[in-house]
C-alpha cells in the first residue's frame, strides 16, 4: 500500500500497527471462539443489573443525540468525588480522552514520558501527535515515580504517565507515594494519574482528591469495576483550565446516550460494584494457587488481573501465550523485558478459570518442550 | 479563566465556542422542557424495531469491548454498497471521523474549502488542526459547485466539502452535477462528500459509488434515517490509501458494542428505512402547507427537515426562533446570510408538527412586532 501522498508529513510517517488485537479479530484469525476470555481485562461478571435495565430503556431512545455535556452524568460523578462538574470531562473511555489529552499538549517534538511495558494506547497517541517519548524502567515489577521525574526533569517532559495500580503487572504504590510523585512534578508538566484499576485497588493506594490541583490529571473509567468496557464511558478529574480546554477539541456529541444512561446507573449501584470487587478479590486467589499449583509465581495484584511468571524468558511466555490459544483461551502478556516473562490473566467467573486451570499446566509443559 | 499555559499555541489559539448547544443544554437554560424537538434533525419516527431489539439483547454483553474493527458491520456495508470492507471506515458519527480526516490531511496553514453556512462541525474540526478556512457563498440556496472547485484551485486547498443534500438548507444537485464537480478536484486535493441526508433524496441526486476514486471520500451516517443519532456510527467511503490511514489515528475501541448491533439490524431492516422515509415526505408537505398559511414559502427538500422563509433577515428568523422556544419549540436556523432569513424544521411525527403547527404563526406575529 503506497501512502496516499495528501497525508501530512506526520500522518504519514505513523506505523500501520495498532496498540491492541482485539479477541474477535483474533478469533477470526484462528477459525475458532476462544472459551475464555481472559485477555482484556474486561468485567466478566458483567454489568451492575441496574445499569442493563437503564442500557434497554434508553435503546428506544437512540434516535436522539446524547446530551452534549454529560451533564447529569457529570454531576453524578462530581458529587461522588466531592469535587465540582467544571473539574470533570467525560469522553470515550479512558483512550479517547487520553488522545484529546495528548492532541491538547503534545505537538511535534513535545517530549512525554513513561515506562516501558506501560499503557501502549498512551505511547499510541503520543507517536499520533508527534510526540517524543521517553521511556524509563519499571523497578521491581512497579512503575518508578522517582526514574519518572527524574526523566520528566531531565528532558523537560509535558507529560509523564502513571498508572497505579499498574497495567500489565497489577502492583500498586501507596497513596503516599503517589501524592509525594505529584508534589515533584516540576513546573511546565502535567502528570496523568491513569487509575482504570482503583476499584479493585485497597484504599491506601489512592490519594486524596484535590481536583484543582494543577499538576496532576487523572484517569477513571466505567470499563472495569462497573463492567462496561463496550459502552465506552471514562473520564477525567482535574484542573479547571486544562479540562475546559477539552471542549475546544473534543467531539461534543460523542458519547452515546445508552452508554451515558449505562453508566449513570452503575455509578448508582454501590452494591454491585462490592460484589464485583469481592469476586476478582476470590479469582485473584483462585489464579494465585492455579500458578502455584503449576510450579510458577504469581505478582500479589490489585488490579482485576494477575501476572503469573511463567519462570522463563519472553520467548517462553509468548509460547505459553500461544499453546492457552491453542486451547481456546485468550490472554495477554507484557510488551518488554522482564516484564515479558509473566502472562497476564484476567480475573473471570469460577467457570471462566476452570478453562484455563485445565489449559495452564498443559499449556506450560508444551511451551517448555 | 486563564488558559493553562502547557497547551499547544494551537490549542491555546482555539475559541471556547462550540458547534451546537443541544436541546438538553438550552432545556436547562431555560427551566423547561421543549414540547417538540424539532431542531437538530433526528429521526423521530424511532429507529427500527429490530434495532431496538438488538440494541437490548447486546445490553448484558455491555462488558465485553466492542469489535475493534467493526468487522461484522463494515463487512455488510461493504455488501450493501458494493464496494469492499478495505474501503470503509466506520467511526463515531460523520463528527468523528470528520475530525480523524482532517487530522489526516490539514497541518497549521493548510488550506480547506467549505460553503459559508455549511455543516459547523467540519469547521469547528479544520480549526482544531489549525486548518485555514475558505468559505464561498451559496448561490441560490445550494451549495455551489463550480464557486468550490475554483476556490479550491486559487488556494491549493486538500480539502474541500460539499453536502449534498445540504444542510442546512435542504436542497440538493443531481448526481451529473455532483460527478462532474469530483472529476474536477485538483490533484492534492480531496473532496468529502457528505451525505447524511441522502436516503431522503432522490435517486437522481446520488452519485455511483466508486469507491477506489482517489479524489473523493463520501460520509454517511446511522444518525438521521436510520434514527439512530444517539448511537453514534458513522461511517466513510473511500479510497484505500486514505481509509487505511485511518487505522494509525484512530480510536480503536472507540465503537460502543450495543451501537455496532444497532446499526447491523437498522442496515438490514429496509422495511422500517422505508418507512420512516416515507413518513418523511409526509412531513415535508406538511411543513410546507404550515409556512405557507402563515404567509411564508419554504425551499423544496431532500433531507428530513425543511428550511422556512420567514421573509425578513436574519433577526426577524431569530426572533421567530426565540417565540417558538418560548412556546416550547426547538428548532434551529442557518448561521449566515442569506440562508439565516430561514428557520429550519426537522421533519416530525403528526403530534410533534400540531404542536409546531400551533405555535408557528403566532410565534412569526410577535416576531414580527
Amino acid at each position: 500500500m503506497t501512502d496516499d501522498p495528501r497525508l501530512t508529513p506526520l500522518a504519514a510517517s505513523l506505523p500501520p500497527t495498532v496498540p491492541f488485537v482485539g479477541p474477535e479479530e483474533l478469533e477470526r484469525r484462528r477459525g475458532a471462539p476462544f472459551r475464555a476470555r481472559l485477555g482484556a481485562n474486561e468485567s466478566l461478571f458483567g454489568p451492575s443489573p441496574r445499569a442493563v435495565v437503564a442500557m434497554k430503556a434508553e435503546a428506544a431512545e437512540a434516535w436522539k443525540y446524547g446530551d452534549s455535556t454529560s451533564h447529569e452524568l457529570r454531576e453524578a460523578l462530581a458529587s461522588h468525588h466531592g469535587v465540582r462538574a467544571e473539574n470533570i470531562t467525560v469522553g470515550e473511555g479512558i483512550d479517547g480522552i487520553l488522545g484529546n489529552l495528548v492532541r491538547l499538549l503534545v505537538e511535534p517534538g513535545t517530549p512525554v514520558v513513561t515506562s516501558a511495558g506501560a499503557y501502549p494506547t498512551f505511547n499510541y497517541h503520543v507517536a499520533g501527535f508527534g510526540g517524543e517519548l521517553h521511556k524509563v524502567p519499571f523497578a521491581g515489577d512497579h512503575e518508578d515515580p522517582d526514574a519518572l521525574l527524574a526523566k520528566t526533569r531531565e528532558t523537560g517532559a509535558r507529560l509523564v504517565y502513571l498508572s497505579n495500580p499498574d497495567n500489565p503487572m497489577g502492583t500498586w504504590h501507596e497513596a503516599a507515594t503517589v501524592e509525594r510523585m505529584i508534589e515533584q512534578v516540576p513546573e511546565g508538566a502535567l502528570m496523568v494519574l491513569d487509575e482504570a484499576y482503583c476499584d479493585f485497588a485497597p484504599a491506601e493506594a489512592i490519594p486524596a482528591m484535590r481536583a484543582d490541583d494543577p499538576r496532576v490529571i487523572r484517569m477513571r473509567t466505567f470499563s472495569k469495576a462497573h463492567g462496561l468496557a463496550g459502552a465506552r464511558v471514562g473520564y477525567a478529574i482535574g484542573p479547571e483550565p486544562v479540562i475546559s480546554a477539552f471542549e475546544r477539541i473534543r467531539n461534543h456529541f460523542g458519547m452515546t446516550r445508552i452508554s451515558q444512561a449505562g453508566a449513570l446507573a452503575a455509578l448508582r449501584d454501590t452494591e454491585w460494584l462490592g460484589h464485583v470487587v469481592s469476586e476478582v478479590a476470590s479469582a485473584r486467589e483462585r489464579l494465585a494457587r492455579i500458578a502455584a499449583d503449576a510450579g510458577c509465581t504469581s505478582l500479589p495484584s490489585s488490579a482485576n488481573f494477575v501476572a503469573i511468571d511463567c519462570g522463563g524468558d519472553g520467548a517462553l511466555a509468548r509460547r505459553v501465550l500461544e499453546e492457552l490459544a491453542s486451547r481456546d483461551v485468550f490472554v495477554r502478556m507484557p510488551g518488554v523485558a522482564p516484564l515479558d516473562r509473566c502472562i497476564r490473566v484476567s480475573c473471570g467467573t469460577p467457570a471462566d478459570l476452570d478453562i484455563f486451570e485445565q489449559a495452564f499446566a498443559p499449556a506450560l509443559a508444551a511451551a517448555r518442550k
